[in-house]
């Protein structure tokens, strides 16, 4: 056991994703040797996140500057019909980098647990919501049309991907999901089974 | 590119051991998630750690109390004789829990890096100082006489400890290194080369 200060902020980190105890300690130590000044940046930095940062009141994005929308809810050259529907900000992130998206994005802000029952913490009900009465949002007068479900192809991404499918049926929207294959600049020999038979599954 | 309070907590996220740029983003979007509250305790347990921690003047452990010594040089139980030098906080832990040492410790802070040639930020110079004159470290009467190098069985542990033996050599010390061989309750089978390798040669 540490003194109390190391053993509260070990539980703090704990808490911060893919940390466990042991990183979480490893963090601490590096705090303790580190410079004040160095710590101050972080301290200060953590403060002003929460101040300076919100979260778009449509898809949930960060954002910085005016009003309740982010820059892509807001610019009105972005195609309102679409939503891009993620697990979490990286992968938005991920997907305007390739610039083949014009359209808007809902972030869930992860994945449904596969062991319970229920989906808990993510944005489902936010996103039906959405998805009702996209006029409700102000800037938004078209009615969404798709919904491109793009969570990871992960267990739990498929999982959240199966369960918004069964959700948003009752809407009147295409749901559409992203293509699965080799990744571009693999080489089949290292491909997984899985991968391989998609592969094959959606040849063209 | 995140906002710039965002992209300035990635940077100084990706400083923290083991941690990445990515890891970092993960980590400053968990904190945008976390209720306010949340957000109050990991900034306030960062503020407390550096002002209830102290790192003692001789083996520098963190510690809470008073005095300039931690609990352990504080000990005068302790055989005062024998130092045993480790790279961090939580292998000391480790050391401690086997209740098989009552020696004073030395935290080194890291290891020598591999590619450079001189050992930087690491407390080489430090630990030298304790051992030509732990007198001047008050409680010390005894001189030592036994440096136990108990770094890590890697690559970056081994060769501090040999830049380490190196150093010290001109110190009238007995200088041991910690035994290597088969970890208890591990399987021959499943044990490395290396590992097989030194066990065979200390074998008795």
């Amino acid at each position: 056991m540490y003194p109390p200060p190391i053993e509260n902020l070990i539980k703090q980190f704990s808490k911060f994703p893919t940390v466990g105890p042991r990183t979480a300690a490893r963090f601490v130590f590096y705090l303790l040797r580190a410079p004040e000044e160095e710590v101050k940046k972080i301290i200060e930095g953590i403060s002003n996140l929460k101040k300076e940062v919100k979260l778009c009141s449509f898809c949930f994005k960060p954002y910085t500057g005016k009003g309740n929308l982010c820059e892509i809810c807001y610019d009105t050259t972005r195609d309102r019909t679409k939503i891009c529907v993620v697990e979490k900000e990286m992968d938005l992130e991920a997907i305007e980098k390739t610039k083949k998206y014009n359209g808007l994005y809902f972030i869930l802000g992860g994945t449904i647990p596969l062991l319970k029952k229920e989906p808990k913490k993510i944005r489902i009900n936010e996103l039906i919501e959405r998805i009702k009465d996209p006029v409700i949002f102000h800037l938004f007068n078209a009615s969404i049309q798709e919904i491109i479900i793009a969570t990871n192809p992960t267990p739990e991404g498929d999982a959240t991907a199966n369960y918004l499918e069964k959700k948003l049926k009752p809407f009147n929207v295409r749901i559409t999901k992203l293509g699965r294959g080799l990744p571009i600049g693999g080489e089949l020999e290292y491909a997984d089974e899985e991968t391989l038979s998609e592969a094959l599954e959606r040849r063209k």
